[in-house]
């Protein structure tokens, strides 16, 4: 094998191993969106399209506070008794201060803040609720989905 | 350049490429050898072999509740105020339901819960403060270093 022959396969190689690396920005992009989509589905009162930014799978897990939720089916049912039950609302949702970190091209991160409106409640104290999100995002044929939510509420004081 | 020439090319650099893919289960070891030399610090009352963790970084980011923290110094202080200062103690930490996952070779995720058990606290609702963490890892030169860690409490009722 001659050295040119084998620094010519290597430059092909290269170039199909460098295709999905140079991807970065776009993922960023792709990313942003999934949680842009949710927003404006949250701010619908679509509680089905703010869950699409969700892995639907059993393996999905999202922790808030002390408590883990495994599966989008449970993680679902979660957000309906919290914001659909009677008496309850979904308000209005802002994300702020997001921050991602692709890893390779097929996983990534994303942290932010979150701040609920809601208009039903008189209590000034609750009217707000804020806290901050760690996702971790995997690119999958469809796109890209939350695998993984991290979320923490600000305390009331 | 004869389809036998490249196809022994490419399997060179198939071995080449594989070699740290096939890393996983190591780098899972290496991973969780971090939260046991944490946990083996801390209950020896060592918050700098605890901090060895982290990534010694401006860029480090720590997130609890609706707060982050950044850089390493700072998430530092943040652990001594909370339990070096007078009339703290540090307790006795366990770390349980330890996750990993990684991408590729130099990042990764694990999630798990914490318990503390503090000695001198008297109120036995405070006693055992427990939550969830979510970390981010990387592999730096000289070992995989925490990056981004959101941890959570348990609510206190």
């Amino acid at each position: 094998m001659s050295p040119i022959t084998v620094l010519r396969t290597l430059a092909v190689v290269t170039v199909l191993l460098g295709a999905p690396l140079a991807c970065g920005a776009d993922d960023e992009k792709d990313i942003r969106a999934v949680l842009d989509a949710q927003v404006a589905a949250w701010n619908k009162g679509d509680l089905d399209g703010f869950m699409a930014g969700y892995w639907n799978d059993e393996k999905l897990t999202f922790v808030s506070g002390g408590d883990i939720t495994s599966g989008w089916k449970k993680t679902k049912e979660r957000y309906e008794k919290r914001y659909k039950a009677d008496g309850k609302e979904m308000g209005r949702l802002t994300f702020s201060e997001l921050y991602v970190e692709t890893f390779g091209s097929n996983a990534a991160m994303l942290r932010g803040k979150f701040e609920l409106s809601l208009e039903k409640e008189k209590d000034e104290k609750k009217k707000h609720p804020r806290g901050r999100f760690t996702l971790i995002l995997k690119k999958f044929p469809d796109g890209w989905k939350i695998v993984h939510d991290h979320t923490s509420a600000e305390e009331v004081k």
